[in-house]
């Protein structure tokens, strides 16, 4: 690896996403560098009153934002103050003096993009944007580099705000109404306590506009972008639509014809069998049709400090990668050298942990099951679920029922050793099917990362 | 724009996977040219056996595709033969003349991927092999560009064998056993006539150990991953999964633990509610842990002629901005830039056609419904569902229904003038609820494409 500087970066605003771009290089700073040759260093912060909890040691501080763009040192500026027109004067102004520009602000490139690109354009720098659409979803990168290099995108859809997105799954999963759900949003901190520009459908709007612009290669046009919040939908709604099958979305929907674009944000009804009915809570997804690859869909983390933070940082690699015009970093044959330092194996089969479906038939007699379950707590192996049903009598005239067990969590190993034992039992009239469970993996607890922020 | 010469590239193999890269370059080539600043050209084909539906129009054409690795005029070779040992020569003779290659060929990848990506880091030339896992799904992309730049990836998994899925699907939703599922499949060209590679997990194999070693920087361990293919399954397992709210998916799963890595592919049960259990057919998905932007799925065609040559065509526009190091290429700037040419207005809602949900409630008397589908006629609107439900009384004595009402694809605006006849009607007692209703597009047709092929 080259020994490069590290590329310096100017942070603007420490609201939620700003922080989350601090947790986030305190965390994987040395994944970072490793990966890209340097270390990305946040050489200044610009912040209108001081956060005691940070952690700002090395940093330069200013109180005024304007003086970031002004410093020589800072390479990329990264706009996470949020708001519109402050944004729009300390973007055209970083441009000016130089800097490349990442921002995570929707608003900003919805109605000033042109602007904005133009002036980056002018001066030979970059104005990244990946984070401002679907927070941890490279929707932009995927669009830009992967699906327009050979396709014509015809349409695409998608829910791309997570409070409404979570105020209508309350709906339809709880069974609540609209001012109820909003309420469970606030209280969860996924509504603001002005929530107009979520629930209207506002920063959708935003949003769809940029994905248009990208998909379809047309102007920005979210002044003309239609419209509708899902304030007006009703629990009866919800239940008429899934008498039908469907059920309630608030989708942005953008689709170009030979007549014209669609661009429009409204209450949508859905299959229930399609993909996006699935999307559930404050989850984003969207569906692009292309008109050589088919479909595809990208669905994750709409937004939240890390998600968006992760956005930020791979727009901060991209420009590293550029300016430094290594193009054989961002080619393949670097992802295959292993990590010297790595001395994990390849883990045995036996000794991977999963839930698993067990399924046999045993004797209906007294003491059958009894004797299974004691095999199985031997093994410390624990039931999770168990359904015993279609008791029936075989031509020996013996009864039989089937058995359906779900364990908890357990090593394949030990379970094998049980249904071993189990196979022997007299009771058993059956081979034993085994199948692995895989069940969503928990959330990753960012909690505890916070302490990287305290001085 | 530049006026830079074309690119030229030497396609090895004119199967599925060629003819589709020809297909799209003849169709998109305008699109690519402008969006690229030059244009892809193959200057020359390698093909054991002349084709000829080919339009090979000013293309050198090689009997023996080694002399396409040879070719002065060769910048990047599409290695499209498939195998393993003539493609690991062909591909090493390419990088030893200093050429780019670009493959969808996964077990050349999984099985000799080190020695090859060794020599092109030797010589300085980038092996691109976007296509080789999920088709046209850019998850090769989506895992170095965006994922790892500033995550950790913990785990992933997917249905990374469309064949396989399939399989599992018409088993699940058709309640057929294996063996009818496969003659299905294979009726449909979805299996070969030796659907061993597919339904044994050996292609789905190869594919998690080159996910497994971009998400972990792991070595590729396709020798290490354990197999188990779908021929077992039968449909008492899928019934009984169902009972639990589980479904059986052929998965291959990865993970990095503190102890070492999982690396495994076998049937699974997963919660129907899992976004991965609605993935149906021969579609693919990835569901990617990273440790800071949460879960990432994408979904989308995993096979194909026309999707798997829209990843060739990514790596082609990758190598070509890279060399040409237009570095500004790569950074959204350009991306803004309108198409000048185009006229192209934003519609009207009231153009826009789609289904609409109609709910209104009426008074229970004969010739209430006739009132209402005759104002619906008269407008051209037809109906394709209709519900009528929940006869009650009123305080003032009367009966009243609900009426809920699905039509076929109609103009809003044309729905807006009936929907206001019908709630002047005496018989209304209601006002009128309406919600689009927004149905999967049917994919896109590209049969039509397949003249572009003929001399």
């Amino acid at each position: 690896m080259p020994n490069l500087q590290p590329i310096k970066v100017g942070l603007c605003g420490l609201g939620t996403v700003g922080q989350g771009v601090m947790r986030l290089l305190g965390r994987n700073q040395a994944e970072i560098t490793r990966r890209l040759g340097r270390s990305i260093q946040i050489s200044c912060l610009g912040m209108r009153s001081q956060k005691p909890h940070l952690n700002t040691a090395g940093m330069k501080i200013y109180k005024n934002i304007m003086d970031v763009a002004k410093d020589p040192d800072v390479e990329i500026l990264v706009e996470a103050i949020g708001g519109e027109e402050d944004a729009r004067t300390l973007t055209l102004e970083a441009i000016s003096e130089n800097k490349h520009v990442v921002t995570a602000n929707k608003a900003l490139i919805a109605i000033h993009g042109h602007e904005l690109f133009s002036a980056a354009k002018r001066q030979g720098v970059s104005l990244c944007f990946e984070a401002s659409v679907g927070g941890g979803i490279p929707i932009i990168r995927a669009i830009r580099e992967s699906m327009i290099a050979g396709n014509r995108i015809n349409a695409l859809k998608g829910i791309i705000n997570g409070t409404a997105n979570y105020i209508l799954t309350a709906m339809s999963e709880e069974n609540k109404d609209f001012d109820q759900a909003l309420a469970m949003a606030q209280q969860l901190g996924y509504a603001e306590q002005d929530p107009a520009f979520d629930v209207e459908g506002i920063d959708s709007a935003h949003k769809l506009s940029i994905l248009a612009a990208l998909a379809f290669e047309m102007p920005l046009s979210f002044g003309q972008v239609h419209i509708e919040g899902i304030n007006q939908i009703t629990p009866q709604d919800i239940q008429n639509a899934s008498k039908l099958n469907l059920c309630v979305k608030h989708l942005a929907i953008a689709r170009a014809l030979e007549t014209g674009y669609e661009l429009r944000v409204h209450p949508t009804l859905i299959p229930k069998d399609d993909l996006l009915a699935h999307v559930a809570g404050v989850m984003n997804a969207v569906e692009i049709q292309q008109d050589m690859a088919g479909p595809l869909l990208l669905s994750g983390a709409g937004a939240g400090a890390e998600p968006t933070a992760s956005a930020i940082i791979a727009d901060l690699v991209d420009i590293a990668l550029c300016t430094q015009n290594q193009t054989s970093q961002s080619v393949a044959s670097q992802a295959f050298q292993p990590v010297e330092s790595s001395q994990r194996q390849i883990l045995p089969m036996a000794a991977i942990q999963s839930e698993h479906y067990v399924h046999l038939n045993i004797k209906d007699q007294p003491g059958a099951l009894g004797r299974i379950t004691q095999i199985l707590n031997e093994q410390s192996i624990s039931i999770k679920q168990l359904i015993q049903n279609d008791q029936r009598t075989k031509p020996d005239g013996t009864a039989e029922v089937s058995l359906i067990m779900l364990t908890h969590k357990t090593r394949r190993g030990v379970l094998d050793t049980a249904l071993q034992a189990i196979g022997q039992l007299a009771e058993t009239r059956s081979d034993i099917r085994c199948i692995r469970v895989e069940t969503s993996q928990a959330p990753p607890n960012n909690q505890s990362e916070s302490n990287l922020l305290s001085a």
